[in-house]
């Protein structure tokens, strides 16, 4: 596909109730009609456990495992939350842990060629369990706590097993290992 | 949104030339029409130097850096190429490079709540150069060669400088460290 004259505008070939699809010159791509993005918690428990949901995700019909993770103001009410307010409430919400604070790491594409997504990725700290987790009422999720040192092991055998593992997960582990933290050091 | 009932069938709300919305009962997602997912190629040089492109996105209205990646089957004549075949062109259609072989890393979703995507990664062996680089005719894609362990200095430096940095890219810098190879020794 070729870029588009700089002069092409946006067009909008169809707008659904929570995606639309757009068209810029001969370039296709898909907006959420929900504008403020997805943040996606790196969650790593006292006991150096990480926290990772599994559940049944409508278009790729199969349950995936994920790092926990909400669309940023998605609820009435919640419009204008920022990604850290809305990192709190989706951990809680999926997991059932609370946390004493949260803190960016990256933004950026979830599909750069076809969609305007853009997830922004934060590290939780000083978690403590207030609940079940499972998100709300209308999911279903299965909450995992996986020694840290056998996350890597353990996703292969959850591929093995047929799950579909989300590969910003494993941003997420680069991200634990490498972006220091800002008490200086490194880990829960 | 609540899960669909499973008797509820895929309907089709548009069909675009390269992309289309589909919803299953409240769920709407966006498919590929080629639908063999795309490929990302970690790729290191014998010096290990990481290769990375840098091209304008369409649907992000900016300049983007990711590792190589390109439509598995994209092109006519190449209906059923696999993710391995489509790894080696594309890598060396955008970075100039060409390799001995490649291997399958992980495959998942690039946005499994939002679109049907698979991605595909791969990392490629034994590289060496034939030629500029860039992209196809329709492309317009700078390389840059960066040492691997200043990678992270470096995207932290593209970022405060307005790119978008593909998340997925840092999941490709994850397996660079924790998947082994083939012939047992890490690295290139």
């Amino acid at each position: 596909m070729n870029l588009p004259d700089p002069s092409e505008q946006v067009q909008t070939l169809y707008r659904g109730n929570w995606l639309t699809l757009r068209r810029r010159g001969n370039w296709e791509f898909v907006e959420r009609n929900q504008p403020g993005g997805a943040v996606i918690i790196i969650a790593l428990t006292s006991a150096r456990r990480l926290l990772l949901v599994e559940q049944y995700r409508v278009p790729m019909g199969c349950r995936t495992i994920e790092m926990p993770a909400g669309l940023i103001g998605d609820l009435e009410g919640h419009d204008g939350e920022n990604a850290l307010t809305a990192a709190r409430r989706e951990l809680e919400e999926e997991t059932g842990y609370a946390c004493e604070r949260v803190e960016f790491v990256h933004a950026g594409p979830s599909s750069a060629g076809m969609s305007t997504e853009m997830m922004v990725f934060v590290r939780a700290f000083g978690l403590h369990r207030t609940g079940p987790g499972g998100g709300d009422a209308s999911e279903q999720i299965t909450v995992h706590e996986i020694p840290l040192d056998q996350a890597g092991a353990w996703l292969r055998e959850k591929a093995r097993e047929g799950l579909s593992i989300d590969p910003k997960l494993f941003a997420g582990l680069w991200f634990l290992e490498h972006v220091p933290e800002p008490g200086g050091q490194s880990g829960s």
